[in-house]
């Protein structure tokens, strides 16, 4: 169970500090090296550590951020955090099958794309795919700036975010994906898609979001 | 955009169904084979995809499951899913600090690690580590039947399940994780880390979970 004991070796470390080599840690646990080597690319890839040249050292804590139906911009720099969006792109689509379920529009129907990388404290953490019944929102590709909140540009519309539906998976990023986020392709990953409502209990928007793994931790709490 | 293409595919597919060969995907997409079966890889360990003898066929659909404060057992069975527990084994604990104060209890307190298999459907799905102080359930260890829920067997001690505080990570399974939930050791996992409170806001018990990512799907709504 080398892994354990390398769990609880990380538990009483900081940030940027050196973890031990391979051959060290083989010596002090008394196990091959090479299930040592698989162990320390787990952490790796859980983004415990990670390399700087040709040391390993003690990863920065996961970001933790809890399940919510606001801006994850915003709760990010509500907590003092940079946060930003980096803008890949507007496609103009128009609705397949599932997607007009979806959004309760017509198959067919106009759809805005609106892809966006979300980057906290430095980190590209996040891609974020928007789809958007265009009818319902005249001049929002040319008059938003996608930079900031799409959830605060949709509630100064007077729609009310009133329920999300979100399924939560694991994934790995394909090619196109692990390089946007900077991340190896081995990463496992969150994959959130959620449908927002408004107070009449049309849908709002449908989001796809991929989130880095080894960088987030969500948190929620429930009540009886 | 090979990943995308074989994803509408499977849309289409239904469970059991024999999915086109690597040579043909890569004719038909006009792509090379090593791209395709980098795709399928990711499908593979997505659970999307599966071998069975030379051919690979569409997967069963991921469990879907609500997060919920409750026993997944029983939310299973309500589904009309079979759904048992494996036990794993009992093991008497000191609790170290963080544990402690997870629990509520003084370090050194004795704390019992209930620790078994999920198993949904025929699928092994998850691996539970409970910790309890052992103070607290005097008798549980001799009295509980380790297949049936620990849940109901709390709830019957007239203790009440009130609030739980769930952290949400993706990992990936360690050799002997791997080894007990029949998955491949590059499977994305959730782990989910719960402690959960009763009436009094006194700890009733520390689970961590870890769920096969490529066999789950949860889901979530919140409202404003």
């Amino acid at each position: 169970m080398v892994r354990a004991h390398l769990d609880r070796l990380l538990d009483g470390m900081t940030e940027g500090e050196a973890f031990p080599s391979e051959r060290d840690l083989a010596e002090r646990f008394d196990v091959a090296r090479e299930t040592v080597r698989q162990a320390l690319r787990e952490l790796l890839l859980a983004g415990r550590i990670e390399r700087r040249g040709r040391s390993t050292v003690v990863s920065r804590p996961k970001l933790v951020q809890p399940l919510a139906m606001g801006s994850y911009t915003e709760a990010a720099r509500a907590r003092g955090l940079s946060a930003e969006r980096l803008l890949l792109g507007w496609t103009d689509l128009e609705a397949d099958d599932a997607l007009a379920a979806h959004l309760a529009v017509d198959p067919g129907a106009q759809v805005w794309q609106l892809e966006r990388v979300l980057i906290v404290d430095g980190f590209r953490i996040g891609l974020e795919t928007t789809y958007l019944p265009a009818q319902r929102y005249p001049g929002l590709v040319d008059g938003f700036d996608s930079r900031t909140s799409l959830y605060a540009e949709i509630t100064a519309r007077g729609i009310a975010f009133t329920r999300t539906a979100d399924t939560i998976e694991t994934t790995l990023p394909d090619a196109r994906e692990a390089a946007l986020l900077a991340v190896d392709a081995r990463t496992p990953m969150f994959l959130i898609n959620r449908v927002s409502y408004d107070q009449d209990d049309t849908p709002i928007e449908r989001c796809r979001s991929l989130y880095r793994g080894d960088r987030m931790t969500f948190t929620t709490t429930m009540r009886a």
